[in-house]
């Protein structure tokens, strides 16, 4: 594949999404309205953004990567300053997967007044799970996320669509709710979460993990497996039990572990009968020196 | 002039938005890009309402209205009911100024799942004068303009300007702000306060004086512009005794009277010395049965 074209500012991102769709729109296929994926990223890429890039470019003509680590979303200086930056191989990655574009702007650029004053509010969704550990974290992701889409938004007749990963689950209800609740153009597709050999899932943290911690850090995967199992096998989830696995692995702090409604993540009430409705399972954890999240979503037993 | 067409909901807006744009395109007039200019509105339409009409008819090939009392804005459900609802009249004032379309949704096609989880949050701006006056309402307002701006957001090449009055001084510097800061594809236009042979700003609620206490409101502009006389003489500005004027006049009760610098709405420090850069004098009382807003914008004397 041939290395994607890196465009550093708004203005030029939104020119060169112009000239693509117009090239595509002009191409004479007879479809008068090409389609646009945005792949919004913070970078140090891994087999869970190709995989949203590879959702993107199945279903869109115009593929266009963002790598921008959005310090108004990091509610911890230290993990700000810590979080890997990685831009060669990243592109490398990006043009591997065929990303057309990719906009990689400063800080200045997207803050050039400094901390936005206006801002969006996540709401009561935004301060359950991960909202309660860190403040303010949601209400910077829709935030930069609201900016993303208004740059990259198409200014002729296209289809727009805008890819996150399943694994940051409330994240994820999150964007879909300011779509709806502020009507912003575009589609949003959530692309299922990639898991390493062991189950564990894909995360730019990873990194920080070394092979004892990794191993203790399966107990998660294990966990929300044995969850899903239940609920295919129609039998009473038994989330007692998935807790007590995790907190007997020594290397591992609980933060949370729920089966929640996948759009409003309010906590479902089991009560003792199989799952009548679809749900998730959502957890989040310390393994050593790195916080982990995790989820895996919970389908009844068919019939 | 012709009625304009009355579009009742989002999906149709946009088409007849695109149909009337493309047309422009199509007129052959050698400007590729079409102009589209948005007035947003509450209805109980007057002369002020009129100056942005015909403002946005002068500057764009294509107008829409869009008339739409936001609950979400109103802190007191009093008022909220009590707002005046004319849309026969509105109707005949928009065709006059010549709008194309007007947008006239009801409650349940702006909010279909009822209040929005997901808010714009005005922030520090938003919780000075109004703001403290009326808690969430520049929330409220930021959250419906963003669905507004979307709404109407040409989906073809085009110049895209929104127009708003310089009566909500406040609101208009929070709209800059949130378009600054979310980089909303929009041109912000303000347009100045129309006031009645008495000086007083045209108001939606002005329906609500009777005439003693129109003739009591007419304090507000008086004090207004002798600030403004002082600023333009390159004297000191005497902003006690502005307050002191209204203060004498026993059915108004002023709840703040200010001068602010007109971006940020910060006070500025008067320190006897003649204004020496551009300013806003900004004021509410309430006179009667109604809370009246209004302000002036002060230049320093030439020279």
């Amino acid at each position: 594949m041939s290395a994607p074209r890196v465009l550093r500012t708004a203005a030029g991102l939104s020119e060169a999404i112009t000239d693509a769709l117009a090239a595509k729109a002009a191409g004479g296929t007879g479809d008068p309205a090409p389609s646009l994926g945005l792949v919004p990223t913070m970078g140090a890429l891994h087999q869970g953004h190709r995989a949203l890039v590879d959702a993107a470019r199945a279903a869109n003509d115009v593929v266009v990567a963002s790598v921008f680590v959005n310090p108004l979303q990091f509610n911890d200086p230290e993990d700000l300053h810590r979080y890997p930056r990685t831009l060669e191989a990243d592109l490398k990655l990006l043009g591997d997967a065929g990303a057309d574009l990719v906009f990689a702007p400063s800080e200045a650029e997207v803050y050039p007044d400094g901390p936005p004053l206006v801002r969006i509010h996540s709401g009561e969704l935004g301060s359950r799970y991960e909202g309660r550990f860190r403040p303010g974290h949601f209400d910077g992701v829709l935030t930069v996320v609201a900016k993303l889409l208004h740059y990259a938004q198409p200014t002729l007749p296209a289809r727009y669509r805008a890819y996150f990963g399943q694994k940051d689950a409330q994240q994820l209800a999150l964007i879909r709710r300011m779509v709806m609740d502020l009507d912003f153009r575009a589609e949003i597709v959530g692309v299922p979460v990639v898991r390493g050999t062991d189950g564990l899932a894909e995360s730019s943290r990873n990194v920080f993990l070394d092979a004892e911690h990794r191993r203790a850090a399966t107990v998660l995967p294990q966990a929300l497996f044995a969850l899903q199992d239940q609920a295919r096998a129609g039998v009473p989830l038994d989330l007692a039990a998935a807790v007590a696995r995790v907190q007997a692995e020594p290397h591992v702090d609980l933060d949370y572990f729920d089966i929640v409604d996948p759009q409003t993540l309010q906590p479902l009430v089991m009560d003792g009968q199989p799952l009548r409705r679809p749900a998730l399972a959502l957890l989040a954890a310390r393994v050593g020196p790195v916080r982990l999240i995790d989820n895996l979503p919970l389908d009844p037993a068919a019939g």
